[in-house]
């Protein structure tokens, strides 16, 4: 369940654009009005709004924001505008061309990866329409082994999206995923094609059953094998599957505790998750962090960055 | 281009529903009738027929054409009336399920996922509505290595689908695929992302590459590898990618030569590329075989079989 409120009585995609470029006239910008605008506004409005603004002003309203707002506000603002397939396309490139290519950067394919199939091809099509590339041919040549060879299956997948689980499926496909674990040969291929190609139902009956012979989780067992980037991208993935609003939590978390904030992570994570389950995540925050995702943003940011992810997390600014 | 003909003056799909329930009605069936209106119509068009002749009947066409029609001939116009992503769902399903499952069966998958990337996309669309799984989850549990793990990759790609070629890259992989090939290591992690993520134009460039390093092809060297399964996979996809048109004219003249014929090839050739490519792929028989497509289909088969794939073929009967 989302976290995004669009008002009863919403203006028409013209309105909102002349309200939007009167926020952007004279000196300074009305950035509570853009956020008024566009932070109250489903993905479908969104994309209505951008087309009216180009139709009206024969100009990109992503050049507009660009030219008016700054800094983690723009950021945000921006991945928010952007149709949800090409901000996930985006995303991932701006991840595979990261000079850093730890976990921490990567962790947002397996989150697009692990969204709706429906998305994921969506998402490919946007990216190549955008980078003159595939996805998985970018990660094939940017990303070193072995987590190259997991993320290229994970990403090109497109995985049945109803019910279906067939148990005995998940008790053999369980006992392979032990015996690659037990042998800490965590590139196997069973782990590979088995997390990139079952569906999601399979693989959440295929981890119960993990946990019902083994008496151990499939995470906590992986987390035996050693501390690598493929061992954290496995958990991340598991996680994303299992329950995304847990990992969503956690990144949430990381992105505020101790000092500093880390901006990209939580935009990310609220921006992604305000139209999907985000009222899930911020109860399983509050479960785990004895606060609510609201808290956090309110203790970590300012100004229009904070009132914008708030009015994202529903709250009145 | 295309053989397959559509009349100037194209009746509705009312009127071509009306045309087909005639012919099955009374005493036998009216052959021609059917061949004349499914033959002569383009997929949009046939969609169309199937869908008024459901309105207007509450019938499926399917069933119809299935009690009313038999043999070769019913699988050909089956195969023809089905929307074409369906079309080949059902094809890579059928060559899955096959009990035997040598390269012969399996080269659909092929032809399949090197078509548009596109048409592979709603391909695997249709066959998770059509099957319960995806094409990538039924290759991977009932096709054995090393095929399985070239396959999965081949269905899974989404490929950039424009002209954008780097002749770095295209030297770099050609290099990478040489050293594999003298190694026999045809299921190197290589040999599968390079086939299976690089758009078509730059694998083009990548294969002449090859022959200018190289002195040989790539299809000549992977021929020194022995003699099996993945070898011959390789060479049918890189045919696939180089020139449709002989693999296809291939294909055909295989169905055809020697004693007997192989009505499924045959027919899964000039069904699924007469609104493609048979006039090159004609062209391309007539220079290797010394007689035209029409001529082979003439030669080894017979009745409403015949005149229906000469009527693919743009021949009037």
């Amino acid at each position: 369940m989302a976290t995004l409120i669009v008002p009863e009585i919403v203006p028409s995609p013209i309105q909102d654009s002349e309200t939007l470029k009167q926020a952007f006239q004279g000196w300074g910008t009305d950035e509570k009005a853009v956020i008024r605008v566009l932070g109250q506004r489903n993905a479908g409005q969104r994309k209505k709004i951008t087309q009216a603004y180009q139709q009206l002003y024969n100009e990109s309203l992503f050049d507009s924001l660009q030219s008016e707002l700054s800094g983690d506000f723009l950021n945000a603002i921006l991945l928010w505008t952007y149709d949800p397939p090409e901000r996930d396309a985006r995303l991932i490139n701006d991840a595979l061309k990261a000079r850093k290519k730890g976990v921490k950067h990567l962790q947002v394919i397996v989150e697009v990866a692990c969204a709706s199939p429906h998305h994921l091809m969506a998402v490919r099509q946007a990216y190549c329409s955008l980078f003159e590339c595939s996805v998985e041919e970018d990660i094939a040549s940017n990303i070193q082994l072995p987590l190259r060879k997991f993320l290229v299956a994970l990403v090109s997948s497109y995985r049945y999206d109803k019910e279906v689980v067939d148990m005995n499926v998940a008790k053999l496909e369980a006992a392979h995923l032990h015996e690659s674990i037990k042998k800490k040969e965590l590139d196997h291929n069973h782990v590979v094609w088995i997390l990139g190609t079952r569906n999601f139902f399979q693989l959440r009956a295929t981890f119960a059953c993990y946990k019902q012979e083994y008496s151990s989780t499939i995470d906590q067992d992986i987390l035996k094998c050693g501390n690598d980037d493929l061992q954290a991208l496995l958990r991340i993935t598991i996680l994303c599957i299992e329950s995304p609003e847990k990992h969503f939590a956690e990144v949430i978390n990381s992105s505020v505790v101790g000092l500093g904030t880390d901006e990209d992570s939580l935009t990310r994570a609220i921006v992604t998750r305000a139209e999907v389950d985000m009222v899930k995540i911020n109860e399983e925050y509050s479960r785990a962090y004895k606060e609510s995702v609201a808290d956090a943003v309110i203790g970590d940011t300012s100004g229009d960055y904070k009132n914008f992810l708030l009015t994202l997390l529903g709250k009145k600014i």
